[in-house]
């Protein structure tokens, strides 16, 4: 045998990536600060050093998430990974789940759960749900939904309260704690403002007790919370068993965000992303654009979703942003697709100088983009 | 509600990671230049320029692997993760496999397999194997496995074959076409010198055939190889439809790694990793320490297995050598635990100049520490 297939050409031409201002809803931009905290030198995933850098993102995701949880970590992928993680763990074969869906999330988990080997065997009449999935920030809608209340509700019915807050958290008031919540993740790449590849998640205790006492294994060894409590140093042995080759770089950046966050403050994060998210509703309605969310509460600080103007393509509008202002927004995701346009500011992202750069593109783009007559 | 969490003090010291010289089974130290690629500031998921590095990514992939598979990619996780990506998609409840388990990575695999969803289903009469999987280089034993023949016989009982090349490839011949390799994964911290966190993986027709004609859905939504293959642009649809947030950093490093793999050539690579490894097992014997392969042609010229030398705590040396000499080496894994010392020399760490710091670290080691009169 011989090599039959060349080096590839392509691979030649070095690397190039452009600098963009990434107000979409996710990847936010990552501070230079976390990049290079990034670029530090591979260790071992079972090295001390390693261990105390997860000890101290353990640390900064139960002050990111308000929560005394032991069980707190960070999941070696995305935040579908960590939707995956909840899921596999708390559901059983059998076992049915409560999902709201308020937008593209609620109908990602709902797929999720019902993937056949959950729900073939699932009884016919409807048993009482084990989960209550829900969307914090849906960033398809822009919805916030409100929290308090539920936790307590789910509790009444032995039911466990999973909230995904990718979008949201950092950016606006959560207390996992207090609010009830038995299973939160987000991603790295939103407040956060690390590169995409990490998801902090945090199990309750009442969480733990039903994933502790399953009768089955979970479907996944990559997310079976039993290696990942070993792994990160939740489950209270002496030693660590190894389990997959960590992410290292990535746990760096993500030990830089958090550490970003502690320094600012989540009451302070809040109070920015707040004012931050008024001041853009206040430009975008004087400018005649209508926000997609009536109610001013449950708007979404982090991620803004405007009604897509009428008589424009909104696909020419975000095309001719990113073209002439380097500016990354979307249009909508889910079931809100053809209907809005959704800005991101996040993290870093969220400070009125880059609210007046958004709202001087899309004036700029309502004034070159084509209108139909209608 | 307030804040009662306060933010952790441990985030207020400034992250410092050690330089290390990683000879242990991966992950391998990462050239500056991969590492700095890695820190290529952050663009979206699905912008033009990510999808341009993708493609090159899986052109790098195809040379790599040595085939024209059109089903080629990187699945954002480690090694562990392709592992599950490759058995999710190609085995369906009910069906059976068949592992050859020469080390801790055929444990593994039957413990995916026989996750009880998977499991539960099995007939009582053992049926003839949908997939039979191969560890290629066993790093927990430090054994190569020949795949010649293999394939034709797993073709003959429509079988496909599913091999785990995370610690050969790239550091030893493999053809994956013409040795009808029907599924292949590897990681990016061996042979590759990327950070952990993306691993190749790439599916024959044969392969794709069996994926896409299941009846079930596989039970991983983010591993489902109908959306990564969108994603990846595999499938032949002219439009790709969001799935899961790519690890865009991961992906500008795991692209560094390939070109550098591409200006070496394969054939270099695989030169030099003999060579070494041969210096190498001439040096260990020289010391008097005995390989703990046997058969000169079954070592893994990518990670070496040295018989724990007699009368020592192997703990006690590689703690030593990692003290004094800033060098990890690494005991046994799985069924080789407390039976070996493994030294991994990968990609650029491949050279005869490491090969002599290791052997000068270890009659170092064996000077210095204890030895029972035994």
């Amino acid at each position: 045998m011989s090599v039959s297939i060349p080096p590839p050409k392509c691979l030649k031409k070095p690397l190039t990536v452009p600098h963009r201002l990434m107000f979409g809803p996710g990847p936010s931009n990552v501070p230079a600060r976390i990049l290079q905290a990034g670029a530090n030198p591979v260790i071992g995933h079972m090295h001390e050093e390693t261990f105390e850098i997860m000890s101290d993102i353990k640390s900064g995701i139960q002050y990111m998430f308000q929560t005394r949880n032991i069980m707190t970590l960070a999941v070696s992928g995305t935040g579908h990974t960590a939707m995956e993680c909840a899921i596999f763990n708390a559901v059983e074969a059998g076992e049915s789940v409560l999902t709201a869906v308020n937008g593209i999330w609620g109908e990602r988990a709902a797929e999720m759960i019902t993937q056949p080997n959950l729900l073939r065997e699932l009884p016919k009449l409807p048993n009482c749900p084990v989960v209550f999935f829900l969307a914090h920030g849906e960033s398809s809608t822009g919805v916030l939904h409100p929290l308090d209340g539920i936790g307590e509700l789910c509790h009444k019915y032995d039911c466990l309260f999973l909230v995904d807050s990718v979008a949201s958290i950092g950016g606006v008031p959560l207390y996992m704690d207090e609010q009830g919540i038995d299973i939160l993740y987000t991603g790295s790449q939103k407040v956060l403002n690390a590169p995409p590849g990490t998801a902090p998640i945090s199990f309750s205790e009442r969480a733990c007790q039903k994933i502790f006492h399953r009768k089955t294994k979970p479907i996944s060894f990559f997310l079976d919370l039993n290696w990942l409590a070993n792994y990160w140093g939740c489950d209270g042995k002496p030693s660590r068993i190894y389990h997959h080759t960590g992410p290292v770089n990535a746990f760096y950046s993500l030990r830089e965000s958090l550490a970003i966050l502690a320094e600012e403050s989540l009451e302070n994060s809040w109070k920015r992303h707040e004012k931050v998210a008024e001041y853009f509703q206040a430009g975008l309605e004087s400018m005649g654009l209508k926000l997609f969310v009536k109610e001013r509460k449950a708007r979404l600080p982090t991620v803004t979703t405007i009604v897509a103007p009428h008589g424009y393509n909104w696909k020419e509008i975000t095309n001719y942003i990113m073209k002439t202002h380097n500016i990354e927004i979307s249009g909508g995701l889910g079931p809100s697709i053809g209907l809005v346009l959704r800005v991101g500011l996040m993290g870093c992202n969220s400070s009125k100088t880059n609210v007046d750069k958004v709202l001087a593109a899309l004036k700029d783009a309502l004034k070159h983009c084509h209108k139909s007559k209608v």
